[in-house]
């Protein structure tokens, strides 16, 4: 049993962690472990958007942002989702990670200018990116044998850690944790600039991008995923969707993965963007949906252990203030942080 | 809204509470208010213990200990309640709640005598005491208008508290959780004086009585709570009782409030010993009935607030070594703490 905080970012505690030290998790998991010179990671959400099915323009965006990815700089990883909104638009959802600043530095201002900056193209688009030090993020895998996310760019996975199955697991992984209650500090406000809109969000602001993948359950686990857990997961997201704000969420994406082609894998996620961590807590801990969630997750998992075929893993950020840069444009005003502020 | 932790008992703090200041609960909850003065609380469980029904020997003991209670320096406030534990052997159990240590002290040694000392009553008698300083315990109820337990003796209750329905909350409210994580230390031992056992627990155990007042229910909320809420929590009692060593459970009981002639009331409560308040946390939030229980609750309680007739309440204390005292006598080896050690 190892601790969820690598030893190179552990120190000095001013603030304990919510469990005693000889605390024992009823089921194994799992975190990213990067290499210690790892100081950075990059989390780039580059978003599409049209009203009704996926246009040629759509295609042609996602075509020009793949290009963009495999270029010089270009992202270590990156996957892609879709999901129709609230307000019926589709949005095709790309999301790249780089765990060197530098490279993204490099990169990103002629992706930005090429993305956002343009006239006319007949779509939405939107960039949304996070630049946290590795103090500022956690990842939690229920098995170790296959990666998602920013935890692709890991070094590898960690053994079984001790910070999980418990309220409160979510913030005594994340190694700032230990000294910092990550308070939010203001308001978002917007900035419009041309036809761009850009978001300046607050101090503390937190991501979750949190992942289900069924692709290697079969017969009745599948049937336990798809007709009981699913429906249960989907009203979770749709209440965050509609009515997130009122408890802390300013938007939330609950997205299907898709590969290069546009075809649906047996993979979901859902990414959200929160006011605070301790807003996040308190919708996973009261909300009846994700307390059904967590409940069932914790019998499930005590009863297969690492033998369950259903993979659950998320990755969580609480970003300070210059880590952030959303930018919108040609998007509906409910689209990603944009529902955060009055335009 | 007020802090749950008295103000002449804040202190600087060394441990942080689990949510932000800007907390707020969904529903009020109150907590009892001693006067500054009163420094400790005096809990004190009296037990009988026949096999099968009732006998003219248990009546005995009961008017013999009703009897004791009136006398000079008796407690402030008693109540009996009455089970059938997992052994087939009925318990009735005299709580009786002093605030003054001295008034207990001058009480306590000659009915200790009358209880336990005595040869062959033909009934099991037991004694389990804790007398916390007041930083060591806290109460929570749902309604403000009906003392139960330790809360009788209090001077008033709160105003609406802020450290509630939230996991965590229990421990918030402990004045000591300021400043220390209340670990446990040590091993429950056994120490036979003639025809008693006593039993010598360890630092920062824990005691939780958590009781149900359904007596101005009505109509759909009666049947709500006798159809939905209890078989769930009978379940939770039940698990304690048989399988909570291995979680940190000594004992439980889940008794029927009785009133002085025996006639059951319409209320309830659970008492449970915890080997940690951290134990006792644990099961709480990830045992599916008690979890089913805390979402029932939540969702109860937000919609009908102040306006539930069905009444809830609990009192939790973490005891020093040097505030407890359990002794059994012609008990079978499941009795309370008796549950705790090799005999």
């Amino acid at each position: 049993m190892e601790s969820a905080i690598p030893s190179h970012l552990q120190t000095a505690r001013s603030r304990h962690r919510r469990v005693p030290d000889d605390y024992a998790p009823p089921y194994p998991s799992f975190v990213a472990r990067h290499k210690p010179a790892v100081k950075r990671v990059i989390m780039a959400y580059f978003g599409v958007q049209v009203r009704g099915a996926a246009t040629p323009a759509v295609a042609a965006a996602l075509a020009e942002i793949a290009a963009r990815f495999a270029a010089d700089n270009g992202p270590t990883h990156w996957d892609r989702a879709e999901y129709v909104d609230q307000a019926g638009f589709t949005n095709v959802v790309s999301v790249a990670y780089w765990d060197d600043a530098a490279r993204f530095d490099a990169w990103f201002s002629s992706a930005r200018e090429g993305w956002t900056g343009g006239q006319g193209s007949g779509v939405g688009r939107f960039i949304e990116v996070l630049r946290p030090h590795v103090e500022r993020y956690e990842t939690l895998f229920s098995s170790p044998d296959r990666a998602e996310g920013v935890a692709v760019l890991a070094d590898a996975m960690s053994g079984e850690v001790q910070e999980h199955a418990y309220w409160g697991g979510m913030r005594d992984r994340i190694p700032l944790s230990q000294t910092d209650a990550m308070a939010p500090g203001g308001e978002p406000r917007a900035i419009r600039e041309g036809g761009r809109i850009r978001i300046v969000a607050h101090d503390n602001l937190c991501l979750i991008r949190s992942g289900q993948d069924w692709s290697d359950t079969e017969a009745s686990e599948r049937r336990m995923y798809l007709d009981d857990v699913e429906p249960v997961l989907r009203e979770g997201m749709d209440f965050l969707r509609d009515d997130g704000l009122a408890v802390g969420c300013y938007a939330n994406r609950y997205m299907r993965v898709v590969d290069a082609t546009g075809k649906p894998n047996e993979k979901s996620y859902g990414q959200s963007w929160w006011k605070s961590l301790a807003a996040l807590e308190r919708w996973a801990e009261s909300h009846p949906t994700h307390v059904k969630i967590f409940g069932a997750a914790m019998k499930y998992l005590s009863t297969l252990g690492p033998s369950a075929k259903l993979r659950l893993y998320h990755e969580v950020t609480v970003a300070a203030a210059d880590e952030q840069f959303f930018e919108y444009r040609d998007c509906h005003p409910k689209t990603g942080m944009l529902a955060g502020v009055s335009l």
